[in-house]
């Protein structure tokens, strides 16, 4: 069995994103017809139904434990006082939107945290980090391209992207499609199963299409559907690509990129809240769906 | 007018906590009859009902705001595309559970965040508070018993209170109850009303006794019932004065030693989730109550 949830489906900001007025999240303020909420990206996955690893750690990580039955502690007696299903947390960068819930799961829990060796000095030049006692969270570095068991039964494999250094560590000179250790994939399976989860991209290799077809279900970057969509939207001058994700449409937007190729499920995540994909009627959504793909929500479920 | 909201009651953690069996967080994991849930200590204050202040900025502050139809941005027809009433945050010391939510309040939103020296060096050796951009955020070092205005109309001055170190700065001796700038209470005024928040304090001193006499409502240091709780409760080694907190019960706790005092309402708030007094029917509660003391809960209230 390969079993996911999808605890958040939203990029940084989630959906409401707390002070935006663009038109998603001000349905919500609003209060007519609000779209449905999305908390920050983040799955959890399994292959024996009772040891959980978190990929990514978003700022809402509290809640969306709470939210999920499966991530409870379970029961004191057998379990102890204190008891988390959750065994390890996997990063794919080093963005705050993917880190900051690590700040919540301190409270003296063991767990094995994975990440390149990039993305974990991100974490070693913040000392609040040591909120995690090295004790009890181990910190491993692990290799692009060389497969660990993440939990029992569950292989991971991480694989560099085109990506770029977290916003809160950028320089005067931003490489936005850097391919190295700051941003990866991530290649999932258990039994003959595979899944991949790849919340940023910002250009897809002609390598990194081909490694994909392999794959029984692919999570991919949706932040944007239009690479201008922060400017349409009245609230940024950024590209997508300039935040070092490609946008779903254009001549190398992912619609196109992914348009034949063999892989189970396709399904986009890390959605910004001012993708118009949000809106179940929008012409985008439509676009998006014709061309084979899902869009994410808090609460997806997929058992392989 | 002096209003305020509390957004969280509970302290670091919160009601329930995502890896706690005891008691009071088992009651939302078996899922009969659970207690209300409380969020990370935070409060919101006003004195035009526009312009809001946050003390302290909790790890759970994006729930928090949604909730709150006062603090959602305004009609972007008057406001623009981004926007948020919040016009400033507060730091009464560097917890985790006070400072975390910071990480939130990024995307581009101009506030003045107020602190201390000591708790400003605490963000400035941590480069993921970078996040928050210097051009829109403006650092501003508070000193003890020094009034400012905080938003329109409503003053705050921080003032000493014996406290320690955030946790992940612990290095082998620890104080747990100095006075210095590392732990502060607020003084909050508007018109002439007066409201104290102090959500840590390791020992009431004869000073600070006298100087609360002055207040309309006191919110104070909630966190543990019995000094040797987390003992009791099976879930830690740590006393309350360990973790700089005072106990509510004993000789040298805080209801014998605010047995007498002249305030108009005495408010426990930071109330970690082994404390008794969550539960309404606990000889504890009771005891709490006949003292003249209420317990903080999220939704609370309170227009002077």
């Amino acid at each position: 069995m390969l079993r996911i949830l999808v605890l958040g489906a939203a990029a940084g900001g989630g959906l409401p994103q707390w002070n935006c007025n663009a038109i998603n999240s001000a349905s919500f303020w609003r209060g007519d017809q609000p779209l449905q909420a999305a908390t920050q990206c983040s799955i959890a996955v399994t292959a024996d139904g009772s040891s959980w690893a978190l990929v990514n750690a978003s700022p809402d990580i509290r809640a969306q434990i709470i939210a999920r039955r499966e991530l409870h502690p379970r029961a004191p007696e057998e379990y102890g006082l204190r008891d988390s299903p959750v065994r390890s947390v996997l990063l794919t960068n080093g963005d705050i939107d993917h880190i900051a819930g690590l700040l919540t799961l301190r409270e003296r829990h063991a767990f094995d945290l994975f990440a390149t060796a990039e993305i974990h000095r991100v974490l070693s030049g913040n000392p609040i980090f040591n909120a995690l006692d090295p004790e009890l969270v181990k910190r491993r570095e692990t290799a692009p391209n060389a497969p660990f068991e993440i939990v029992p039964d569950l292989q991971a494999e991480l694989f560099p992207v085109p990506g770029k250094v977290p916003l809160f560590l950028e320089g005067d000179a931003v490489v936005t499609d850097l391919i190295g250790e700051q941003t990866v994939g991530v290649r999932l399976s258990a039994a003959d199963r595979t899944v991949f989860f790849i919340p940023g991209c910002a250009r897809l290799t002609a390598e990194l299409r081909d490694k994909l077809q392999q794959g029984d279900v692919l999570f991919f970057d949706g932040t944007v559907f239009h690479d201008d969509e922060m400017q349409r939207e009245g609230v940024g001058q950024k590209t997508g690509r300039r935040m070092g994700h490609m946008p779903m449409s254009g001549d190398d937007g992912s619609l196109q990129a992914f348009r034949d190729i063999d892989i189970g499920r396709k399904i986009y995540i890390h959605i910004n809240n001012t993708n118009p994909v949000w809106r179940p009627h929008s012409p985008e959504r439509q676009e998006a769906e014709a061309a084979g793909w899902e869009i994410a929500f808090d609460g997806m479920e997929i058992t392989l």
